[in-house]
């Protein structure tokens, strides 16, 4: 079942190779159980030491507006003190994907649809990961989807074709990062190379956990991979918050060094069900990325001395907002795609630094910022 | 023709009752002649004398987008300093109309669905039009629609009723407003009541022009109403840069007043071409409105003393771009729905006091942040 929804994606994602549009595809969605969301006082100081930068795989401004509506009118990400508009085409195209847009937020520079971690010639871009390592800070990726997808591999591989997903795990075994969590286990171990990945990180020096717990419970410090699944994470009711559990487990792990830190934390499987037209999920998926940037910000605030950077890729679906009730906790939603279409995103920062992150800016410029406020 | 037109807006803006998405109705449109843009400094005082708020109706985020993909990735609004994302819902509904949207950044407070200037009970609210009055500031509104339309009435009238035309135009009467540019002239003096608004205003003291024409040569200081047309202003390529000029026209003349002054601008039209889903028009409305932004803008810059903001009070259309060229000027767009959708819109600031603007705000929060930087 999870190589059948690999295939979909796959597929799908070809679909935005041309402009379309679909027939009504309007559902409603009701959240049950909304949750609460606290007003998090924004750090004083102005020194930036370690930057979170979150991705919101397809995560327009859309997707915000419904999972505000159904969570009755509230979310985490509202604590951003900072909000700018990124404009996102990729070298070769007005809509580009989460090779391209990734790259560029990683990278610095646009570059061509479909490419992960290079330039549109295919010649290797470093990320922030890479500065991060060079500048003697620690770095970090946790994500909800198979370590080979585009938007890890923005920051950790490098090819001009996104859906080489042996050869991305494969080229990730150069990148110098310390803390990875994500799924995608098939491929470290079962290649067509021959190789494993597993073992090859453990000779390295990493410590290469396979399931969350031992993540948590051995892992005191040092370099780690943590992939415990086979492709992607379980559905959203079914992981919980996993992702936020991660993430603080990376920051955790990070931290330790007096250098800093810069972390990538991806949303990753709002895309997918952009792509599906599953609003329910799409929304389950949002909404455990807000309650992850919550956590994020709490710890940040409490650190005060890290920036938190959230923005998105490009949009997926299409989606439009046709109705719905704050006080139920219900949204209309249309969606007018099952790819990509083209929207400039928001940027939401939250901490020390987050004033230059207003007003509009490519998303490359994303990538020089920070890069400029981490000295990098 | 034009009361057709008017009847048929009536109409459709009734569809926005239900919660609705329709067909596909994907369209391209190419824009032939692109305009240049420039870079415009932003003034470096903090004093904040004259606050220019500018409504561009229901110009979402993918308005924005498509705009700027025909102009070949440049657009005047791209000068703003700052950027936030305001939250519109009425009072009793998800998703709002320019009476209770327009309401709530004219007077602070949120309202029901088709109020004007009143809140839900019908109780009139002070707008930044009487509370600039009574601050011994001047006071203006540009239009490019019918006076009696929702948004120049959320300043200047109040009823419960965005539908009571006559009565809105008679309630106008009331405001002590400088300067009036728009059209509508038809319920001034054909009324079903048998007065005669413009002698009114004559009596008043207002000069009153019945042509652009008489405005620019004959009018040099004093009040006055300008309204050269029956309904609406002519489509964009008929009237040309008529609302640019019209609103320099009236910022020459408020600017008079050394106490400063308060002005709103709507590019009203954008609204109407999202009910009718007619692209070509919409992006022609979109961009004059853009090139008015320039104009204001580096008439501010001058100054130095003149925050800019600009802002919508809903989507139109349902909107999404699902292809385009940013080298030849195509978009293909896509709309979903005849009446509004739910978004949140973004603020745009520029000038002393921008950076005011950014983060996540309410539509009524642009009010009390105005009417605190002009000290109202």
């Amino acid at each position: 079942m999870k190589i059948l929804k690999s295939f979909i994606i796959t597929f799908l994602s070809l679909g935005t190779l041309t402009s379309s549009a679909q027939k009504t595809n309007l559902q409603t969605f009701t959240l049950d159980k909304p949750y609460t969301v606290e007003k998090i006082q924004a750090p004083k100081g102005k020194k930036v030491k370690n930057v979170i930068l979150m991705i919101g795989d397809g995560m327009s401004l859309m997707h915000i507006q419904a999972a505000w509506t159904v969570n009755r009118g509230r979310l985490w990400l509202e604590n951003a003190q900072a909000v700018g508009l990124s404009k996102t085409p990729a070298t070769n195209r007005l809509i580009t994907d989460s090779g391209s847009g990734g790259t560029s937020l990683a990278s610095g520079y646009k570059t061509s649809y479909h490419a992960v971690g290079v330039d549109p010639t295919g010649k290797p871009l470093k990320s922030l990961i890479d500065y991060a390592k060079e500048a003697g800070k620690s770095a970090g990726v946790a994500v909800t989807c198979r370590l080979w997808d585009a938007t890890p591999c923005d920051f950790l591989s490098h090819n001009i074709d996104r859906d080489k997903e042996q050869e991305l795990l494969a080229e990730m075994m150069n990148s110098q990062v310390d803390f990875v969590f994500g799924g995608g286990a098939k491929f470290f171990n079962k290649r067509d190379d021959g190789r494993d990945l597993f073992k090859e990180l453990q000779k390295k020096g990493y410590h290469v956990s396979r399931t969350f717990e031992d993540l948590l419970n051995n892992v005191k410090s040092g370099k780690v991979y943590c992939v415990p699944f086979d492709v992607d994470t379980p559905l959203p009711d079914e992981r919980g918050d996993l992702l936020a559990r991660a993430s603080l487990k990376g920051i955790e792990l990070l931290n330790q060094n007096k250098n800093g830190f810069f972390m990538m934390i991806e949303g990753s499987q709002l895309d997918d069900y952009g792509h599906f037209n599953q609003l329910d999920l799409l929304m389950k998926e949002t909404l455990d990325f807000d309650r992850t940037i919550g956590k994020v910000m709490q710890w940040a605030a409490r650190d005060g001395e890290t920036l938190v950077v959230v923005t998105a890729d490009h949009e997926t679906g299409g989606l439009t907002v046709h109705g719905g009730d704050l006080a139920t906790g219900t949204v209309k939603a249309n969606f007018s795609s099952k790819g990509h279409t083209g929207t400039m995103v928001p940027v939401y920062a939250f901490g020390p630094g987050a004033e230059n992150f207003t007003g509009f800016m490519d998303n490359t410029d994303i990538f020089w910022k920070i890069k400029k406020l981490l000295k990098l």
